[in-house]
C-alpha cells in the first residue's frame, strides 16, 4: 500500500454531477426505433372471477398493436388467468403506438368480473372457512434469501391453514423454565404497517425482441443477473437468450428486483417490436410489491440483574396474494440479537387478497426489531434498569449461537452500544429534556449477505484504470469501488473509471441488496486491482530490465527504488500491451471471489422527541445513529446511506402506511396521500461510525445499507413512552394513534 | 480434447442469418434522440488556396445547427485550413436537423478558392520545381504496421525531394556480381493502378457527446481500440474519455480504420448533441482513402539451371496527398520470397494532389507480387524453364534471411508449390487448352501480424459459454472463435455465444486486419476456454467430492470417469457460482496473450484465360488457388475468405482502376462506373488448402485473409502472355490495354 490513503477519505459520488444536472438517462427516457407502448388494465376487485374479456372495440382503434389477455400470451401467469386475487392485479395488456392510444384502448376493453368474497385481514385469512387466496402453485418461497439474509431454519411440519404458505419454528431450551426463573416477565403484541418503498422512479422496462427468439430488457432493476434468470425461467428460455441492460435506478430499496419484465418481454417477442412498459404512479402503487405488515406477539423474561432468560415470539406476516414474506430472517434476528437460554420463535405468513409483497430495506428486520426493542424497554422499565445496560448485558457476541443454531460471526453490537453510552446525547438524556420530551434507544441488526462476485481491472493507455463490474450502483458503490481500486493499485481515485455492463458482458455480481455489494463485489474489485498491479509490475520489470521487487509504483510511474528517473509511466507500460508486434500481453486483471461468511452489521439509535399531548403529534428533535460499518471506505457515502436509512425508519415510525379497506381497496395510493417524511420533518441527524473490521470485506468493510433503516420504529416508540408515559405497540405512531393512547384508548 | 472434433468441420456463420434477412443494424440505421446530421463540403480543386468562406446564408437556413470551418472547430486538421491538397478534401462541415437541410445549406455556403498548380503524376511530383503537396507535418508514417506487416527496414539517409516523405533501402551482396554471373537477366517496369476497397457500406459514424467532455463514437470500423486512440490523440483527450462502439461493418478490406470520426466527434462535442456523419457513395469515393498505385522497376538474374542470383528493384508508390504507403512491406516481400545472394531494393513514396491512401487487403503486396511474379515468368521463359520449378528451386524456406535480414518463420511456400504441381489443373495445362487460351501461375505471400490480445469465457447457468472479445468480426472470426472455444472446452459450438463489446468493456484486441485475428485473438479465446474448463472441473471436484483427474466433461455433464450418473450438468455447476450464499466463485475464464512471432501465409494461384484477339477482352476460364492456412478451423469460411480474395485479385487484374485526369479530378467515382467484378464475371473457383501448422495460432491456424488477394494480377498477366504471347506490365488488363499490346503498342 502506498503512503497515500484514499480509503477512509470522503469523496463525492462519481455519478452525482450527472444526476444533479438531470442528465442521467432512466428507462423512461429510452426511445427505441419502432417502440410500442404498453399499459396494463388492472383488476378493480380484490377477489373476482374473470367471466369475459371483450377487446373487439379496442383492437379496432387505430394505433393499437395488440390487446393481450392471459391466454393470448402463450406463457402462463403473466396476467391473471381466470381469477384476480388483488385489486391492481394486471388482467389485460394493451399495446399501442403511443401512450394516449393505450389509455383510449384500455377504456374500450370490456372485462366482466364476478366478485368473490375477499379476505383482507391476515388473522381472518387463517380462520376456518376463509376464502383461499390465489393459486397455491404461485406461492413463491422466502425471497429474503435473494435479498441478502441467510435463513437456515426449521420448517414446521404441522398442518397449516390453506392461506398459510410457510411457518418456521426455532426452539432452544424450554421457555417455561425461563418464565419460572424470571424476576420479571413482560409480553405484548406489536404491529407494523405495510409500507411502500416509495422510490421516485416508478417501475418500468423496455423489452426488445431478438432475432433468435430471445429478448433484451432495459430495466430499472437492482439485479440484472437475477432478473435475467427470472425472465428466462418464466418464459422458458435459456438464460443466454435473455439479455438485461441495467439502467440507472431512480430508487429501489429492495422493490426494484423484477415485476412486469416477463410480461413486457413476451409482448415484445410476440409483436416483434420493442415494447415499453413503464407504470405511472397510480399503477405503481397498485401493482408494485410493498413491504409486508406484521403482527408479533413477544414475551421476554429476565432476572433482577437484567439477565435475559427467555424469548418467546409468534410472528405473523401478511403476505398479500403471494407468498414471499421474510419470516425466516425476522425470526432469526428476533431470536439472536440477545443471549437467552430459552427460546421459542414461530414465524408464519398469511395470504390475503392484497398486492403481494417484495423486499424493502432490511426485509423483516424493522418488524422484528420494533417488537424486540420495544419489549426490551418495557422489561428495563419493569426491572428499573438502564435500557442500554440491559442490552449490553445480553448483547450477542462472536461465537454465540443464533436462533438457527449457527454461530454469530464477528459483530460490533457491544462496541456500538458502548459508543452510544459514551455519546453526548446519551449522557445528557436525563438532564436535557424539556416538557413532554423523551429519549428512546433501539438496536437493529442485519446478518449480512454473501454471493459470489467477479470483477475486471483493465489498465488503459492513458494510465487510468477501468473497473468492470456487473453490480448495479444504487448507493455510491461505484465510487467506493474506485477508492478501493485506487488504494490497492496505487493511483488517484480520479484515475479510476467504473464500467457496469449488461448481462451479456459483465462479470457476475449478485443483486444490489442485502448490504453486500461492497462486501462482495468490492472484494473482487480489490483483488482485480491487485492482479492488474502485479501484471503491470511484471511487465515493467521486463521492460526496465529490473527485479520486480525493486520496483516502486508512485505518482503514476513505475521505477526502480531510489531512481525515479529510471522508470516509465503507467500508460506507457500499458500501451506496450496494446501495440502492434508487441511481446507483452494486454494488462487486464481479474478476480472472482466467494466470501466464505457474511459479516453482520449492527446499529444503535437514539431518538429525542416531543409529544404534543393535545394533538398526538410526535415531533423528532434530535437523532443519533451509531453503527458498526467495519471500515468506512468513503465516510461521506456511508453517512449518506445512514441518513437515508434513518429517514426511512422515521417514515415507518411516524407516518407511512398502506391502508386497505375491508373490501381490499388501497386507500391513499399516491404521493399526494402516502405520508413520506419530507426534509422539513427531519431532526438534525448525527452519525457515529464504529469500525470493527470484517474478515473478508475490502479493507475490513461490511454492509451498511440495511442497519440504519431498522431501529427507527422502536426508538420512537420508546421515546414516546419516555416522553408521555404511554407504550404504543403499533406503528406508525400517527397523531390519532398517539392521541388515543394518551387518552387511554 | 474430447473425441468429437469441431475444429476442421465446416460451420455456418453465426451472424449469417441476420445479415441475409436484412436485420443487421449498421451505423446508418442508428437514430439517437436529438441526433443531428452532418455533411462535408468538399474541395472541387486538387490544389487551391481557400480565400474566403461565407456561411452567413447557410447559417440562417432554418434547421441548420452549425456550419463549421477549420478555424471554428478548436482542433487542428479536422478540415482543410488554408489550402486544399486534393479534390474531395473536406473544407466545411454543415450540421443540420436532417439530411435535406444539410444539402440545402451546403448549396448556400460560398467558398472562394484560388486555384494552384496541381501535380498528379508521382514522377512529375519528384521533379525539381514541382508544387509541394500538403503540409509536410501532416505526413504520416507507414501505416502498414498497424495493418499487420512487420517492417524493420533501413531508412535511406540521402536527401529526398520535397514530395518524397519516405524512402527505404534493403541491400545484400552486390547485384553487379549477380548480373555478371547470370546466364539470363531480365528487367522490366511494372505498374499497378490505384484502386478502391469498394466496400458496400460507405464510411460513417455517429458521435455522441458525453457529460464529461468525452465522446462516444458508433462507427463502422475494423479496429475500435485503434480508432479510440486516434480520436483521443487528434482531439487531445485521454483515451478513457473516448468510447468507441463498433457497429457491424458492411465491408472494410483495410479501408475502414478511421476517417472522419474525429471531425464528427468534435462537432458533437461542440454542439452537445449526437452528430451523424455518413458519407454518400459519391463522397466516399472522393474522401475515403483507397489503395496506392505503384511503379516498380525490377531486374532479375539467374543461372541456366534457374538459380536466382540477384534482385534489383526500385519501387515508387503514389501516396496521394499524405504519406502512408506500405513501401516497407512491399520491399520486404519483393526481396524475401525467393532466395538471392545479391539484393538491392529501394522503395519510396511520392506525394501527389490526390486523395491520400489507406490500407487495402494485403497493403503493398499485390503491387510487389505483380512485378515479382511477372518477372519470374519472364525469366523462366528466357531460360526455357518450367515456371513452377523455377519458383520451387528458389522459394524461401524457414530460416532463410528476408530482405530485412530477419529470418523467415516456418512457411508453407514450398508445400503450396508442390501441391500446385500435383493439381489436376496444373497437370493438364499443356494438353487442355483451346485457341488463344493460356495458363498463368503466380505466388503471393504475407508475413502475418501479431498484436497482443485478451479474451474472456464465462460459463452460464444454462450450461452455455459466453466468449467476450474486443475484435470486430469482418470475416467470420466469431464463428471460428465459437469453434475454438467449443473444442477446447468440450461443448457443442452451438452452445457458445460470442459477445463483442465496446472499448469501455472489451478485452483488448488489435485491429481486424493483417490476417491476424484468428492467430492472436483466437489464441486468447482458446486459452480463456481452457481456463474456464479448469475452473469448472475444480468446482466439480469440490462439489462432487472427487479427484479432479478422475473427472470427465462429456455431453454437457461433468462426472467421475466410468460413472456418468454420478455427475452434474455444466449449467448446474455454473449456477453454484452465482447463488446467494454460495462458497464457489463465478466461473469466468480469462486469457491475455502475445504471440512471440508472426506466421507467414503463402498462396499459389493458377489462372486459365482466353484472350479475344479482336477486342482485347481477357476472359477468365478457370482458377485454382492453393494456400497454406496452417489449420482450417472452419474450412467453409476459409474457402469463403479465399473466394473473396480471388475476386478482388481478379478485379485488380482485369478491371478496377481509379483514374485521375491531369488536373487531379477523379473520373468514374461511383459504382456505375467503377468496374468491379460481378458474379457473372467469375470463372469456377477451386481452392486447395495446405496445412503447415503455425506454432502459436490456435490449433495451428494462421492468417488466411491477405494471401488470396495478392497473386491475381500476375497470374492473369502470365496467363495472357501464355495465351497471346504478349507481356503486359500494367494492370488492370483492360481490353484497350490488351488490344494495344496485341497490336504491338
Amino acid at each position: 500500500m502506498e503512503a497515500t490513503s484514499w480509503v477512509g477519505r470522503s469523496r463525492r459520488r462519481i455519478e452525482g454531477n450527472e444526476k444533479v444536472r438531470g442528465r442521467t438517462r432512466f428507462v423512461g427516457d429510452l426511445h427505441l426505433p419502432g417502440m410500442l407502448y404498453a399499459r396494463p388494465i388492472l383488476s378493480p376487485y380484490a377477489h373476482a372471477a374473470i367471466e369475459r374479456v371483450d377487446a373487439t372495440a379496442a383492437k379496432r382503434l387505430p394505433g393499437v398493436a395488440a390487446v393481450f389477455t392471459a391466454d393470448e400470451l402463450g406463457v402462463r401467469r403473466l396476467l391473471a388467468q381466470r381469477e384476480v386475487n388483488y385489486a391492481g392485479e394486471p388482467v389485460v395488456l394493451v399495446v399501442a403506438a403511443d401512450e394516449t392510444t393505450c389509455h383510449d384502448a384500455a377504456e374500450l376493453v370490456e372485462i366482466q368480473y364476478r366478485e368473490l368474497p375477499a379476505v383482507v385481514d391476515p388473522l381472518a385469512a387463517l380462520a376456518a372457512g376463509a376464502p383461499v387466496v390465489g393459486d397455491p402453485t404461485l406461492h413463491q418461497s422466502d425471497d429474503a434469501g435473494a435479498h441478502g439474509a441467510t435463513a437456515s431454519s426449521t420448517t414446521d411440519s404441522e398442518p397449516r391453514p390453506a392461506n398459510m404458505p410457510q411457518r418456521l419454528r426455532f426452539r432452544r431450551g424450554d421457555v417455561a423454565t425461563a418464565w419460572n426463573a424470571a424476576d420479571a416477565v413482560i409480553s405484548a403484541e406489536f404491529s407494523v404497517a405495510r409500507v411502500h418503498q416509495a422510490y421516485l422512479e416508478p417501475q418500468g422496462c423496455v423489452a426488445e425482441p431478438g432475432d433468435d427468439g430471445g429478448v433484451t430488457i432495459h430495466a430499472s432493476t437492482q439485479g440484472q443477473f437475477f432478473l435475467r434468470a427470472e425472465v428466462a425461467k418464466t418464459l422458458g428460455l435459456p438464460e443466454s437468450l435473455v439479455r438485461v441492460v441495467p439502467m440507472a435506478v431512480g430508487g429501489g430499496f429492495g422493490g426494484k428486483i423484477f415485476l412486469l419484465e416477463p410480461l413486457a418481454a413476451q409482448a415484445a417477442r410476440l409483436l416483434g417490436r420493442p415494447v415499453r412498459l413503464c407504470l405511472d404512479r397510480i399503477h405503481d402503487f397498485l401493482v408494485a410489491q410493498p413491504a409486508p405488515a406484521a403482527r408479533i406477539a413477544l414475551k421476554l423474561g429476565a432476572t433482577r440483574d437484567g439477565t435475559l432468560l427467555g424469548i418467546e415470539a409468534d410472528l405473523l406476516f401478511d403476505g398479500g396474494a403471494a407468498s414471499g414474506s421474510p419470516v425466516g430472517i425476522a425470526a432469526i434476528l428476533l431470536g439472536s440479537t440477545y443471549r437467552a437460554a430459552h427460546l421459542h420463535v414461530v414465524a408464519a405468513e398469511a395470504l390475503t387478497h392484497k398486492t403481494p409483497n417484495s423486499a424493502y430495506r432490511a426485509p423483516g428486520a424493522p418488524q422484528a426489531y420494533f417488537a424486540l426493542e420495544s419489549a426490551l424497554d418495557m422489561l428495563a422499565r419493569k426491572l428499573a434498569l438502564d435500557p442500554l445496560e440491559l442490552r449490553l448485558r445480553n448483547a450477542a457476541r462472536q461465537g454465540d449461537a443464533r436462533a438457527d443454531g449457527r454461530p454469530w460471526q464477528r459483530l460490533g453490537l457491544v462496541e456500538s452500544l458502548e459508543r452510544m453510552r459514551a455519546s453526548e446525547l446519551w449522557q445528557r438524556r436525563k438532564s436535557a429534556r424539556g416538557r413532554d420530551e423523551g429519549y428512546g434507544l433501539a438496536v437493529g441488526g442485519w446478518p449480512g449477505g454473501i454471493e459470489p462476485a467477479a470483477a475486471g481491472c483493465r489498465i488503459e493507455g492513458d494510465g487510468s484504470l477501468t473497473i468492470h463490474v456487473g453490480s448495479v450502483d444504487l448507493t455510491g458503490t461505484n465510487t467506493t469501488f474506485a477508492t478501493i481500486a485506487a488504494q490497492t493499485f496505487g493511483v488517484d481515485p480520479a484515475r479510476v473509471r467504473i464500467v457496469t455492463s449488461d448481462t451479456d458482458r459483465a462479470p457476475f455480481s449478485g443483486m444490489t441488496g442485502g448490504s453486500k455489494i461492497t462486501y462482495t463485489v468490492g472484494r473482487a474489485v480489490d483483488e482485480a486491482a491487485a492482479d492488474a498491479r502485479r501484471q503491470l509490475l511484471a511487465l515493467a520489470a521486463d521492460h526496465l530490465e529490473a527485479n520486480i521487487d525493486d520496483l516502486v509504483l508512485e505518482d503514476g510511474r513505475v521505477f526502480v527504488r531510489g531512481n525515479p528517473s529510471s522508470g516509465a509511466e503507467i500508460g506507457e507500460l500499458a500501451r506496450l500491451g496494446m501495440e502492434f508486434g508487441s511481446p507483452h500481453p494486454p494488462l487486464h486483471g481479474h478476480a472472482r471471489i466467494a466470501n466464505p461468511e457474511s459479516s453482520p452489521g449492527f446499529a444503535v439509535h437514539l431518538a429525542r422527541v416531543h409529544v404534543d399531548r393535545a394533538t398526538g403529534v410526535v415531533r423528532p428533535l434530535e437523532y443519533l445513529a451509531v453503527q458498526d460499518v467495519g471500515k468506512a471506505i468513503n465516510p461521506a457515502e456511508v453517512e449518506g446511506q445512514i441518513h437515508g436509512g434513518l429517514t426511512q425508519g422515521l417514515g415507518r415510525a411516524l407516518a407511512e402506511e398502506l391502508i386497505h379497506d375491508e373490501s381490499g381497496q388501497l386507500h391513499g395510493g399516491s404521493f399526494l396521500e402516502y405520508a413520506m417524511p419530507h426534509s422539513g420533518d427531519l431532526p438534525p441527524l448525527r452519525v457515529e461510525l464504529v469500525e470493527v473490521p470484517s474478515t473478508y470485506g475490502p479493507y475490513g468493510a461490511k454492509g451498511v445499507g440495511e442497519p440504519p433503516a431498522i431501529p427507527g420504529a422502536a426508538a420512537f416508540a420508546n421515546a414516546v413512552e419516555d416522553a408521555a408515559g404511554v407504550r404504543i405497540t403499533e406503528v406508525p405512531l400517527t397523531a390519532p394513534r398517539v392521541l388515543a393512547a394518551l387518552r387511554g384508548g
